[in-house]
């Protein structure tokens, strides 16, 4: 048993240290989620269950991985930003990706049950992970603008898709037909003159996903988000828990802001600059 | 809402195509098990339900991707083998290593309940991946060898220290300084000696680990290993759950088998050989 | 000048080792040989000067560089393979591929005087260079087969249209228009038939390319390969220059050998063997 | 001759694309270079034949390399920075470095005999080079005031060093004993009072070394440099070759100026802003 005649196997790592000063971006997607919502019996176009079961995911990352500044999700995907300067793993891309996809996916089973209630998670379910390394803020922000305007195309598209499906009848290749070729304004045209609906109407959860930032929640107060004291979830800010009043200990904020206008972040300006 | 504009960042992403004719092994680590199993009341030195569970996950990962020949686990450790010429996910790295790694951890939450009843799961447990290539069978085996020596030499250490501590009293910290600088022949001495314990009539699943193929159920018949269809788990080989007798379907076999001597690989050259 | 607060920069290089156990290849290619060879009044299409300054590059990269075993040149590119196990510059990428780029590209520079004697080099030429990995030996040869065959091919599509040209007169235009859609078989025979050109009776430099390989001249004599001795350089083997009878040491020797089959690999087993 | 059935090798190939949006630096360092100054009487502890060609070197890789928008060399390195934006050769590292590093070795042995006369290149210099990523305009400065104190502080030491084995005639082992711990204001001191020598009297071209980058002679004109058109190498700038006083062409200009402070990117903006 001369375990040290193996050990030159070690040698056969690699080491893939992300560039210093860079963002490091995790984004986390399910796979085969289709079929995952399907047996699940997910509302369409948007399952609140679902997307807060994500949120509360991604949240448990955020306390247990504190380099971790600011995470976006939408659908089945959240993406993770860390300190620019983080020197977490000593920056080792596979470290961090799998510690992420890790507490990701058994937070996500973890809790499955307070979002679910009564009806069993029948699988395990699988995330996949990816590291992308960004040099400057903007191409920080551009990243997180792509994502929330995938969401909002998404959100779009679906919602009337489901409308056609769900209210007209049509059958799903049908709705896909209807919509072929249309641009944004058909669509928010068709929601509005066939079914009434303002799209803009619609929470801010659908259209603009979550965004999770450290805060402390007496900022909050200040710049008047104080809806989050009645204790309901609203759209401009929720806290996790209640919170001693007095604390000055920054604590996980969801918000479902725009963040591909500056508005976010001129009032965010910590996120950047650390 | 032009995403277009922002696209740009997906060029950001890099390429981490492992090499081909390489043998993919991918190491599932927990993180921070020590407290884990404090805080879960694990068995020291070995809980049967805490390697089961293991093995359960591990399962479920060769279950989901076909393409992983053979695993080996011990402690809170898991390596996976891909087959040398793999096309899974174009043999990126991180696609690999954050799939297994995810199916792992959340397969570990969901199944719980089964393995440890009513005792429930404190928190999400977490669990990092590593890839590593090994371009010749040699090199592969050696790994393995690597790891089922480190599984010897930790539960023979552990064997003794817990002895210690639980059948003569002494405090973590005298059964270290005890076991300070002895040999492995001292510690199997130890053991006889002081407990009239014969180290090598432990358990295999303790002194060998774990180790997961692919195997046809009427080859584990051939070989004479029948004591698998009395149901009970052995020390030689056990199938997740009972088959249609006539199939011919290789199915997940458990071993705890030597895997450093030649024998093992003489008798299954169908994990090397494809 | 205090160069401390600076030297965090070098924290920002990274490491590139190649994988252990792998063959590593690198191959260098003129850049813009075409008109290279066209300013400089190459033959074509083969140059007996170019060749052979090519190959007494590749001699200087294999006399500076220990660890390299074998070479392959055709054309303007040259393969060098180091031995499995190297640890030159502790198998970094970077420094393997520069270090032999330079000494190829210098050893050039410096050695066209002896082979183009009284016609001056016009500027300096340029060449790039990449590292392969290949885990096997079979991949090994199949790189190196690759590119014997692609000389081939190369060969005896060059000889076909420079013969069109320079003996039918034929534009280049009309040349490639003739050959187009052309088996090997349409091209040998259009070479004897129309020109009484047996391509087999071409020089093997010109077919097969050079193929530099470390040999005792005991060896080489042992073997037959006696003209090496009446000073001309001959198809089967030639070393660079006259040597100490009695020494037993390895010398540089040139072949130009088929290195697709296995004759080669069984004839110079301390190649692959080390 | 089935090429085909070896292309498969192209394969084993790896992408090694830099990450966008970052400066790419290219360093290219002198190989054994004590032995080669030895070999060929370099003067010590500058020849500026020498210092000379090493910048007629760099200068053919910026008029090869257009995406070079600066160098900076001393003693026998030269850091190469390309436009943060370049697509040459599609990023790729090897790529970049190999061509780079073929270039500056092939000029530096064809330029030989115009900086060194009737000395004959005893044999072909080699060069290794290396890529680093710098993401922010302050890291790529800081690189470069990194090399440039490397610069100063030996620059000091070797005039020193070799005032007291040339002048003092101690031995070099003396020598080194007698600077071992010695601050910089301590070696300025011992010039002063034991050889008459102000250090800042020294040319810019031993202290500050060399900085190309691509400029408008006008700009030169309108800054004061107008010392360039009397012909003779000065401190403040120098032109390959005469021009045509009316082009607006930027031309490669050679400068010994500091680089760490802030005034001389005030002046050259246009090296960071592309």
């Amino acid at each position: 048993m001369a375990k040290s005649k193996f050990e030159y196997v070690k040698h056969f790592e690699t080491e893939d240290r992300c560039l210093p000063n860079c963002w490091i971006v995790i984004r986390i997607d399910g796979k085969a989620f289709h079929r995952f919502t399907d047996v699940h019996h997910y509302m369409k176009p948007n399952d609140d269950r679902g997307l807060s079961l994500m949120t509360k995911a991604a949240q448990c990352v955020l306390e247990e991985f504190k380099d971790v500044v600011m995470a976006y999700g939408q659908s089945d995907e959240y993406s993770f930003i860390f300190k620019k300067n983080t020197k977490m793993f000593n920056r080792r891309a596979s470290k961090l990706m799998t510690n992420l996809v890790s507490q990701f996916s058994s937070s996500f089973v973890f809790y499955w049950p307070r979002f679910f209630n009564k009806q069993p998670l029948q699988y395990p379910p699988v995330f996949d992970g990816r590291v992308v390394l960004y040099p400057s803020d903007k191409n920080l922000k551009d990243y997180l603008s792509w994502r929330q305007a995938d969401c909002h195309i998404n959100n779009l598209y679906n919602t009337c898709f489901w409308k056609l499906v769900q209210e007209k009848g049509l059958s799903p290749a049908q709705s896909q037909e209807r919509l072929k070729g249309t641009l944004s304004s058909d669509k928010n045209e068709l929601l509005f003159s066939d079914f009434g609906l303002n799209y803009n109407s619609l929470p801010e959860l659908y259209r603009k996903g979550s965004v999770l930032i450290r805060m402390k929640e007496t900022d909050a107060e200040q710049r008047g988000d104080r809806e989050l004291h009645n204790g309901m979830r609203t759209s401009s800010v929720s806290f996790e828990s209640p919170s001693d009043p007095s604390s000055k200990l920054p604590r996980i904020a969801t918000l479902h802001s725009d963040i591909i206008g500056e508005k976010f972040w001129r009032e965010h300006p910590e996120i950047l600059d650390g």
